[in-house]
């Protein structure tokens, strides 16, 4: 065996070992071809477009157009464009050569005369072989656009061996014609194909002609500036975007050009109280060619539910997960659309308060949201977040603090928040708080038990409560004790029998002396142990709470006439049916009577009619 | 310019081009480098093996491993094996031409000697160029296992050029040191490494080290026979997998050879009645090598939610959807699942129906849903889906015709089922109909409206009603009207009052003769507009019927003894106060009664005890 020697070299690729697998695995969605080809005509248009502004380029440049057609008996797509078309040599450059991108060449050659490298879609070259991912021979018919150029006919049937010969073709441009595969017939067929071109030319910037009509509007208002766009060309945009979306509330222009470069609008939608975010509404462009709608990484998570596009050329168009988040540029993308979304918010409440309330119900999931997941927004949000109560009166955090703290500071200083989660279900305990003047928090939306987690953290000395949490005297205990009739041995009989009828290890029973005009049974939910399995249920998740055993606590009001009438009554039977019935009314009223306990109520209480 | 020539030749590669595009696209996830790493290293032992059984290797094979080991301080990971080696020569020939897969060519060479190709990983030659995504350098030190082999060094910095050098190594095998890259420091971290590791590595076939400790379980029992285990050795592999479950029902072993490859065991989990199914918990792996989670398209939808492994060599290795979708062995092995679980429901059936029953509650979800999706799979399942009623008794569909044919066939001869979605809300339904003789289904899984659908396409003059979609005899009619005690005339006057008390538009009054152990008043939501209603909310979507307002019947007993009596009472505001109460009653007992009216309702009678 021969000894190693030191040497240096080159690796090497095999033509004939890597084609294949770029036939294959190119792109996981085949149905790329089509987006691949079209732009490359598109850019052969404008290619010859700029060789025109340049002066490189004498003649008429006519229509710029691209065409996909379809033959579905010959079994071939056929992708045309009247751009700059090749030469033989040209073709032994550009297509024989597998990743040697015509465009980056053209982009090399050009780039002192244009800083628009926009215009070119094409980045390695890649592209035209997605052809074979669905064809089983490939055919290019092109003529090139300078002077005396000779037309030329290329064939490919996916082997690496390919044919070149002379053709006939009147005018210049190029034909890429597709013989589709047995495997991938799926694609003749004139649906599918409108379906792809809608997919991802709509808005290429040249006409894309299939079966007699453009598909594309080449001019989307993104590429305008704000200053030529009325308010209705932006709710125009949206519905062709959106046909069957309502309204948006409102929108943000995104344009940018350093550090990277972006342009875009972003639409608010009505979105009210959804479990269910319409998510993948951002639709992500690179120079007008759709990429993807899966824009995660791009778009701060909180603003995923904003409709509308991006169109960067910054953003990588081979656009894979794990690609993206290492992205620096595609992070300094998240940054500015956060700020920018900020920014319009604040400028939107100091503008026109009243109509920010209005949008409020449709904003305050993004918010709180933001505010949840990004200090940088919570730092600007917290002067334009907004607190609604069951009266629908809106107030921000300051103004709230200001406008309950007399009433509902506590003995310990601390400012207690009442709320409900259902002004429906806690109505009677809603009622009972404004009786007595406080205010009542609406936190009805999925993601409000967050949100007063999170403003627990980030506020001093507030707590915050459900309104069934408690006794309104514990809730907020301002040190001053209601006056009891009862004696404490009253108290100590009571308890015992209301102990003996409920007969429930669950139920804690204590007796407390509350307004006459509160019920005689009040049944709370200690705050801390709901809201921790609240919080599971939502999650979904099995968890330590969400399986803990459900404690009630039943206060029996000492002050109440009904209370006292039931100690006073003599009849065994008669005193036990009461406490059931007053049992079973604060269950009611807690929305907890059901199944055969609700059957038996409604049975008993007709019996007494 | 010339005339094009006619001409053939060879479309070419250029290394230059193409290998950036491979670093950086090869895989959308970097950690993979890991898994095609340690892949190879375990095919170099697997195929020294090989040679060993073949004779053309007569040296010791001793304890054959992977090693991988980080180096913090060095920012470099190293993956080392003592398998067959690489000459300089072999160097030259697999690493240095990219895509030239030593695998291919080991597998030509061996054909005849082996059909158990099922032993070598590698497939097209790429995977070592993936270190290239995580290292900025790349080091192989290796000696081949060849009598008088020298070792050999190479390394490569990422660009096209490598050096070969003379090195020093006193064993046979290859070390593959990856000078970690900046960008990808995230890998110098033992518990990132060991998390690839647990993820990839679990089950190959041959001992990885790491940290000192060996990571996997070489021999899984999917790779051994049904024979030879027993059912603890099942539990045991479940708990292996998915260590925080609870047991698991049963299991299927799946082992096919022809038309493809297959192995894997596949556990039916206890899943109840969850909205969020436990999906992604499948596993696939290619010959033990760990590829995926996401089994869609291999595993029928209705069969995500099952737990365990499935491992086969004819799944293309590069996962991606659509290619998956149109991969003819991916169709037949999701034929084959499918089959080879309705078999084994059936025998589970037939060998032991007191423990189907018991299981039916968890497995019932999968099994509806396969009746849902899949025609071949509900002509096994009708045998043995089974019907549940009120009262905890299971039936097959054929045994519950049987059951209630007698007394629930109506007058048009077709067969009324009865059902509730929920059994606590229907509550005084269900009573009044079991009181009836009537049968009640529980259908309170999420997939039950569904599967109601379906069974009434399906069933021949079968139609389900929920038990409050109307009165019992309109439910079920027999054509039998019950008398009434009232005079047509005071059904009319009946009818007028409850219109003006109730006043709203949205309620149908009507009078009807019931028996007097029936409410004075029942409220009735028709069948067919709930339902549609019920569809829609599950879906999540907006919709016609979701937005459609909602219409209740309110049907009042005219043979109930309370309403003589309202119709006798002559103080219009008793009369009025007696219709709202009974009204009320009716919403109380269909958990419609809530908010303020809820509240006054608690109040009024709190006053009258």
């Amino acid at each position: 065996m021969e000894a190693v020697q030191n040497e240096k070299g080159q690796i090497s690729i095999h033509t004939e070992n890597i084609f294949p697998i770029i036939k294959k695995f190119l792109y996981s969605d085949h149905e790329i071809f089509l987006r691949e080809l079209v732009s490359n005509a598109v850019d052969a248009t404008q290619k010859l477009r700029q060789l025109s502004s340049f002066g490189e380029f004498g003649g008429e440049l006519g229509d710029l157009k691209v065409t996909v057609s379809l033959d579905e008996e010959a079994k071939t797509i056929t992708v045309s464009d009247n751009g700059i078309g090749m030469t033989a040599d040209e073709i032994k450059k550009y297509i024989n050569q597998i990743a040697f991108s015509g465009a980056s060449d053209f982009l090399e050659k050009y780039k002192d005369k244009t800083d628009d490298k926009g215009q070119i879609i094409g980045h390695f070259g890649l592209g035209f072989y997605s052809a074979f991912m669905v064809a089983e021979k490939v055919e290019i018919v092109t003529k090139s656009y300078r002077d005396g150029a000779e037309a030329a006919r290329w064939i490919c049937d996916g082997s690496t061996e390919f044919e070149l010969t002379p053709a006939e073709r009147a005018e210049r441009g190029t034909d890429i014609i597709l013989h589709i595969a047995p495997d991938s017939e799926e694609f003749l067929n004139k649906g599918r194909l409108q379906g792809i071109l809608d997919k991802y030319a709509r808005f290429l910037p040249v006409p894309v002609e299939f079966d007699g009509k453009v598909v594309n509007n080449t001019t989307p208002i993104w590429t305008k500036a704000p200053s030529e766009l009325t308010d209705e060309d932006y709710k125009t945009f949206y519905r062709e975007l959106y046909p069957m979306s309502e309204e948006p509330l409102f929108w943000i222009h995104l344009n940018v050009d350093y550090p990277f470069n972006l342009t875009g609008i972003l639409y608010f939608p009505r979105v009210k109280n959804e479990l269910r975010f319409q998510r993948e509404k951002i639709q992500l462009y690179s120079r007008q060619v759709f990429i993807t709608d899966e824009v995660k990484d791009v778009v701060p998570d909180f603003l995923m539910m904003l409709h509308g596009v991006i169109d960067s050329p910054d953003i990588p168009l081979n656009v894979s997960r794990s690609f993206l988040q290492a992205d620096a540029n595609v992070k300094k993308i998240n940054g500015y659309i956060t700020r920018k979304v900020a920014d319009k918010l604040n400028d939107l409440f100091n503008a026109d308060r009243k109509a920010f309330e209005e949008k409020f119900d449709d904003i305050g999931l993004f918010i709180k949201h933001g505010i949840l997941s990004d200090d940088k927004f919570w730092e600007k949000a917290k002067n334009f977040v907004l607190l609604k109560n069951t009266e629908g009166q809106y107030a921000t955090l300051d103004e709230y603090r200001e406008k309950v703290q007399a009433n509902q500071t506590d003995k310990n200083e601390s400012l207690v928040l009442l709320y409900t989660t259902d002004s429906k279900q806690q109505h009677a305990y809603i009622e009972s708080a404004t009786r007595r003047g406080y205010d009542v928090l609406l936190m009805d939306n999925v993601i409000d038990s967050h949100f007063i987690n999170a403003l627990e953290q980030k506020l001093d000395k507030v707590s915050f409560q459900r309104v069934d949490a408690d006794t309104l005297e514990k809730l907020i205990d301002k040190g001053l004790n209601n006056e009891s009739v009862l004696s404490e041995d009253d108290k100590t009989k009571l308890k015992e029998l209301f102990d003996q009828v409920l007969n429930n290890k669950m139920l804690n029973v204590s007796i407390e002396a509350q307004p006459t005009d509160e019920l005689p049974v009040t049944i709370t939910l200690p705050e801390f142990m709901r809201r921790m399995k609240d919080m599971s249920a939502l999650s979904g998740e099995q968890s330590f709470y969400g399986n803990m055993p459900v404690m009630h606590n039943v206060v029996v009001n000492a002050n109440h006439p009904l209370v006292s009438k039931i100690l006073a009554e003599t009849d065994a039977d008669t005193q036990k049916a009461l406490v059931k019935q007053v049992y079973d009314l604060a269950l009611l009223s807690q929305n907890m009577l059901t199944g055969a306990d609700l059957t038996a109520f409604v049975k008993r209480t007709v019996a007494t009619l």
